[in-house]
Formats: C-alpha cells, sequence, structure tokens
C-alpha cells in the first residue's frame, strides 16, 4: 500500500505549478508515524470513558490541551455548558408470569433518562414499532412500559430507526406510559445494551427510558406470544445536582500564509458515552484530528489558509459543543470554506460525505482523487457530522469523513466501545485521508459553493408544542 | 436439504435384510417437526439459566421429567448432590494509578470462588501465563492478584488453556496471592466476561476468583507497560448454607424389544451456568435428547436395544451427575453398548467423535455414512461429553455428537448464551443426526469394541497434594 500510494502521490503533486501546496506530503507520516493510535491508546488508557459533565471529561479537556500546547500549537478552551447527568445503577428483570419464572434482563438508562423510584418501577409491557403506534395505542400505553421494537439489521437503517431512541420515549410519556425500553440500536449483540441520548422537551414529562439488549427485546417479544409481560425496570441515575457544569471546547490552530481570515474546520468530538472507552466513538476522530494538526504544523510551510481543529464537547448528549461553537462564531461563518469532521469510528477510509453547493462534490472529487490509491476517493453527497450541523445551518460547507461503517454498530454507544476494536492500520489510514483533505481545502485556489438554506427547523430547537 | 436427504435415507436403507432397522425414518421428522426448537424455547424462555442447586434448577428438573411423561415415555429422577454456589453481586476496577484514572472492569465470578471481603479486595496485578510460571512468580505474586493472560483466537485452543481456569486460580493461591483473575476463554468478545468453574481441592486454600473480559484483559496488560497496576475486586459470591442441594439427573428409557439390557445411553447436561439462557450450553442437547426419544418412542417399532436418555444435573460446576450415574450404574456398565452425549452446541453437525477399542471408529463410520447428505457422516477419534467420562473409564465406548463448533466459544458460559443463536435448522439438522446414530446403534447387528483402560486418575478426583 506504501509504495503505491508513494507513486500516486507524485503523480498528483507533480502537475501543480504553483510552490509547495503539496497535500500528498502527509500521508506518508499519517501512514507511518503511528502518532494517531499514540494518542487514542493514551486517551482511552488513561481517561478512559468521558460523558460531558464528568471528571473525566474535565480531565480530557485538559490532556487535549496540554496535547496541541506540547506539539507546539497554539489551542484554547472556549466555554461550554453542558448538561451533568448520571449514571448510578441499573438493572431489570422480567417477572414471573404465566408460565415462567424471573429472568434478568440486560437494560442501560438512556441519557437524559430520570431515574424511577427506588425499587424500581413494575408495569405491564406493550410493544411499539414506531412513534405513531405508540400514539395508536391510547389507553393501553396507559401506566405501562412501552418497548420499542424494531428490526435494525445493518448500519444504513440506523437514520431510519434512531428516532424510537431520541424521542420514542417522550412519545410513550405522552401517550401515559410509566416507563420506556427502546430495542438497542445495534448490528451484533452478546447481551449488550448500547445507550444513547433521548430528549424530553422542557414542558414535556420525562420517564424513565433504557435501552435493552436485542437479545432481551427478542425474549419480550416471545413472552408476550405467550401472554402478559410485566417487567421491574430499577433505573438509579439521573440530572445530577447543579444540572449543569462548565465545560470546553479544545480548539487548537494553525495560522494560514496566505488567507488567515479563512478557516477550514477540522473536528471530532471528545466526549463518549460512559459505558466503553469512547475509543471507536468518537477517540479515533479525537486523535485523526490531532494527527491532522501535528503534520501541519511540522510541515515545511505553513497552508494557504487558517486550518483550525475543534474538539467539541458533548455531541452525545445534547450536542452543547457544537451549538456553542456556531453561536461563538457566528460572525466568522462567512469565512469558514469548510467543516469536517471525523465521527464515524476507526475503519478503512472510503471517502468523504459532503453537503455544499452546486458542484461542491465534483470539485471535491477532483480535490480527493490522488487518495485512490488507499481507496479513500470517493465523494457522496451527504449530511456532515453532528457537530457541525450548527454551522452549516449558517451557511458552512460540511464534509463527514467517510469510513467503512460496517462494523461501527456493533459498538457504538456499548461498554464494547475499547481501544482494542482500533486497527492501528485503519486508523493511520483514516488519519492520513483527513490530514490530505484538509490541507487541501486549505490550499486550494477554489473553495467549496455554499450549501443553500436548510429543510426545516434545527432538531435541537424545542419545537412549539402543536408541532411535536 | 430434504429432498437430497430422503434420497440418501432410500439408498442406506433399502439393502437391510432385517425387518425395519431402519434408522433413516427418524431424519425426516427430526428435520421438519420442530420437536426440539420448541421444546429448547420453552427451556430457555419459561425457566432461562439452571445453575445446579438453584431453584431454576429444580424447576428445570422437574420440567423435563413432566415433558418426558407427557410424551408417554417412561422417566424418573436419579438423586444428586450437588454444590450451592452463588452469585450475588460482582464488580471491579482498575484503580487511578501513574498517570491513569479509575476504569470499570467487566469481571465475572468463576463458580466456587470465594467471595472478596465486604468492600472489595484491592491489590496489585501480576501476569502469568501457565501454571508454571505462577509457580517461578515466587515472593512476586504474595499478596497479589495474578491475572493469567492467554492468546485464545480459536475454539480448537480452548483445551490447551482451560487449565488457567480450573487450576490457575489454584496455583496462584498457593503461591500466595490474595486474588486472581483469568481472561476469558473466549472468541468474541463485546466486553463480555465468561465463567466457568475452578477447582480448590479441599486443603487448597481457596482465593477469590474471576474470569476478565478480553478487552480488560487487554487494557490491564496495556497499563502494565506504563506502571504498576491495582485492581480493586469485589466479589459477592460463593458456597451457601447448606453448602450442598438435592437434585437429580433425570432418566427416561425406551426399553429395547430384543436386547432390553444392552442399553444406548443419550445424554446431555440440564444445568447451566447462571448469566445466559443455557441454551447453545447446553438446552440445545437437553432439547436434541428430547427429541430422539419423542421419535423412538413413536416410531412403528422399538430399538432392538433399550436406549436411555440421562438429562445429568451440574455438569458445569463439578460434574455430579455425571459421577452420580456411573456409580449408580455401576454394576451395569458393561451392558451400556455406547454413551453418546450433545454437549457441543446447536450449530450444524458434522459427525461425531469416538472413544471406542480398536476398528470403533470404522464401525461407526460405516454406520453414519447415510448422514453424508446431511453433512454429518465424519468419524474421528475423540474424547466423548464430560458427563459419559466416569462411564468411559469403566469401559463404555463414548461418543460425541460433533457439530460445527466455530462460534461456540463467542457464548460460552456467557451472558449471551440465549435462544436467538440457535438456529432452528442447525438444531434439528443434529438433532436428526443424533437419532439417526442412537437408532443405529441399538439397532446394529455388532457393537461398538471397548476402550481400553484409562490414560491417568481422573481429573474430579482430588490428587494427593505432592501430585498436585
Amino acid at each position: 500500500m506504501l509504495a503505491c500510494l508513494a507513486a500516486g502521490v507524485l503523480v498528483a503533486a507533480a502537475p501543480s505549478a504553483r510552490p509547495p501546496p503539496d497535500p500528498a506530503l502527509v500521508v506518508g507520516p499519517a501512514l507511518t508515524d503511528g502518532f494517531a493510535y499514540a494518542r487514542l491508546t493514551e486517551l482511552t488508557d488513561t481517561i478512559g470513558a468521558r460523558l460531558a459533565g464528568s471528571p473525566a471529561a474535565a480531565a480530557a479537556v485538559d490532556w487535549a490541551l496540554r496535547r496541541f500546547k506540547d506539539d507546539g500549537i497554539d489551542a484554547h478552551l472556549e466555554e461550554v455548558k453542558v448538561p451533568r447527568w448520571e449514571r448510578r445503577a441499573e438493572r431489570a428483570e422480567v417477572v414471573a408470569g404465566a408460565g415462567w419464572r424471573a429472568q434478568a434482563l440486560a437494560v442501560t438508562a438512556l441519557g437524559s433518562s430520570p431515574g424511577t423510584p427506588r425499587g424500581g418501577l413494575t408495569a405491564e409491557v406493550v410493544e411499539a414499532r414506531s412513534l405513531e403506534e405508540v400514539e395508536a395505542l391510547g389507553a393501553r400505553a396507559q401506566g405501562r412500559i412501552v418497548l420499542f421494537q424494531h428490526d435494525m439489521a445493518g448500519p444504513e437503517e440506523y437514520e431510519a430507526q434512531v428516532a424510537l431512541r431520541s424521542r420514542g420515549p417522550a412519545a410513550a410519556a405522552r401517550a401515559g406510559a410509566a416507563g420506556a425500553l427502546v430495542r438497542s440500536l445495534a448490528t451484533a449483540s452478546l447481551r449488550t445494551p448500547h445507550t444513547g441520548t433521548t430528549r424530553f422537551w422542557p414542558a414535556e414529562r420525562a420517564i424513565p427510558a433504557a435501552a435493552l439488549s436485542v437479545e432481551d427485546a427478542a425474549l419480550l417479544h416471545r413472552l408476550l406470544a405467550r401472554g402478559p409481560v410485566r417487567v421491574r425496570l430499577d433505573l438509579d441515575c439521573g440530572t445530577a445536582t447543579p444540572p449543569t457544569a462548565d465545560s470546553a471546547n479544545v480548539v487548537a490552530e494553525i495560522k494560514g500564509r496566505e488567507r488567515p481570515d479563512e478557516v477550514v474546520l477540522v473536528g471530532a468530538h471528545l466526549d463518549s458515552w460512559d459505558l466503553g472507552q469512547g475509543a471507536v466513538d468518537d477517540g479515533a476522530g479525537v486523535a485523526m484530528v490531532m494527527e491532522v494538526m501535528h503534520l501541519l504544523a511540522h510541515a515545511r510551510e505553513a497552508p494557504r489558509r487558517t486550518v483550525r481543529a475543534v474538539l467539541f464537547m458533548n455531541e452525545e448528549n445534547g450536542l452543547s459543543g457544537g451549538i456553542a461553537y456556531a453561536e461563538r462564531h457566528a460572525g466568522e461563518a462567512a469565512r469558514h470554506v469548510a467543516a469536517i469532521e471525523a465521527d464515524m469510528g476507526a475503519a478503512r477510509p472510503l471517502g468523504l460525505l459532503v453537503d455544499a453547493g452546486e458542484g461542491g462534490d465534483a470539485l471535491l472529487r477532483r480535490l480527493a482523487s490522488p487518495l485512490a490509491a488507499l481507496g479513500a476517493a470517493e465523494v457522496k453527497r451527504g449530511e456532515g457530522g453532528s457537530d457541525t450541523e450548527p454551522l452549516r445551518r449558517a451557511g458552512v460547507p460540511t464534509l463527514q469523513l467517510w469510513l467503512d461503517g460496517a462494523r461501527y454498530f456493533d459498538l457504538h454507544h456499548s461498554a464494547a466501545d475499547t481501544l482494542d476494536k482500533v486497527a492501528p492500520r485503519e486508523l493511520a489510514e483514516a488519519a492520513a485521508a483527513y490530514a490530505y483533505v484538509a490541507r487541501a481545502l486549505a490550499d486550494a485556489d477554489e473553495t467549496l459553493p455554499r450549501p443553500g438554506p436548510p429543510d426545516g427547523p434545527a432538531w435541537w430547537a424545542a419545537p412549539a408544542p402543536a408541532q411535536r
């Protein structure tokens, strides 16, 4: 792969008439220096999981700031208020029923879920497969635990099912339910529940809500065919006192040598869920951003435009960092020429997803074409990362590093998201692709066309009650 | 597959000159009646995990006896004393160390482990990769937690590594350790620890011992490269009061029409570990045995020899049922012509492993050859099942139903051993192969040659201290 790539690199670099803009020069070091994997190892092993608002997240902020500075890069913190939600203990069981004994269920509370009363909540289970179906349950939801079932089999189905987790519990609460369980949004399971955020708008009634392992969702479905099923759900979790904490986005910058006011943003999110080590989601992205900045900082010449790294705080449980960044830098939005996020794990890079104006994908396809030898030159129209969505609403072209997502949802938001799941070679390849694209966009004569206005309201803004 | 098989069946049955001995007649029903899967579903969903000595195990005994009788088969219980070991709560963490924060570890106590003192045991970790290595640690094991590491990658490595779990903790105790952790004997992991029994002989010091998930074993290994690692292990588990319970093997029998005193034993074990549903280990075997008996009981004609089903109690945590059966039936051992066990999960059948005298494999190869269309006609010399090992020591030829074990150790002894892991078609194929072989052995003119004397002492008998 290396020999191949080096050849590709020379071919790509040769036709340029201008002085050095040679994004290919970052590829070799990214593939060989082990920098990203060393950073990721340090993050996962010395800090581990880092839920926004936790002491570990604060430690991660300090660590990232220090590491950028150690590397000789200007870096600073930008304050972000984050929610403080805590998981303390959780368990559930299916209560003995018509012809069956009690069995333990593998559950994990969803982020922002309130706890159950001490001793747990016991109620009959009723199934639903969509938000519409829970509404249609009417009185059958009253006082029950609504169990959201689905058949997610592959990563491509996540987007279609994620509303069951993010808004299913609120819909169940509106229908009068006492609690909600959601089959984990997972593509593999060894009895592993997958958490994630659920949203209750300020005026909504919040009910205890947990993810159930795929196996246990199947068990409850089978038992429901035998007779009424009751579940005891015992969640000790909830919003802490005080309910928010001061945290920060970590921002590092390499000033452009020709157009310092124009910014290419390279991002990832520093927070993670609390169950694993946050290696794949999104320690890998953090490590790639650090590698990008390291390579650009040590390049013979600074990029023409400014490259700004942003390690966002709290992508997972409310997008606080992405929103705060866009607000604070609103006046600068027009000068952000691109915002790239890496938040798709640590697998083999395939290319880029891009949300830009007409012709943006074609331009990017030209810029990225030398990555073909790495298998990373595909460009597809698609959404940028979550953290850059507020910028995109302000007209910034957004890109996402597109990685092979086949196994991503085996691990996503679960205790199994640990360092061993990251193949050093794949992380290095993804970091190389990221660095190449960042440098190419920072040095290009052209910039990406701006995207049109957003389709609808932002998902993170509470709609008027009538629209819920 | 069905059409193919039916053809194979006719070819196999045709050459026989005797009246009906037609083992092929069981194959079609086994593949199509869904009986085994229905039994397995009932066992996993209405009873679930059934650790020997637990109320669930007692319920499983009642259930199995009732189900045999419902099916019109003579059945009875044979008393077995089993240990009562209980898992109540367990957790562990790596304590904050030289440059790292505390992180939770996924652990599960090993069967027969004592608990830690209340509040947990905190000690420095030292690694060992064999029983010899822990002896060589000398003073470095004193007061420490010995962590047994290994590189098990495939199912074929289980036998080589299982001593780390079964006898590693005792070896660590002998070296003065305060506790033991064993990397799970697993071929896949989503942060899932795999339990199993560990043995301390009566005069040996017992120390708290737990399996650690593969991921956490890797984490501790990496941290040990950074500096001294301390782990807090908090196990609330141990032998209950009273320390034994009365339980039973469930025995069902179809009397032979010509040689009723000669017995073909078809076995599986009814107990399971407590973490999952015991679907693969060994609910599947139980369901197959029930299917075999169902088919033979409803055959046009009884087999020539007696076919006796034994659902053994406590294979997992001491082999109580297998030992008790061999003792109780010692006088009958010479009349056991074969003892077959199904304890290799619920995957596609490949054939049989056989431990018999010279020529036994050849005879069996002839008998099993019509199963070729099912891919289940291979015969290999190998060990029979654990439960039949005491019979084998008494000279009984033992066989094990040989299934595709590629994924078996992904699930073995873990919370992920649940019904959904069993493919109904594969279970039906395995049950068909089992029924065919049982009928063929019960009807054959010849019997398998008896195996020679056993190689060494039985593993379940405490050796003299000097031999330990």
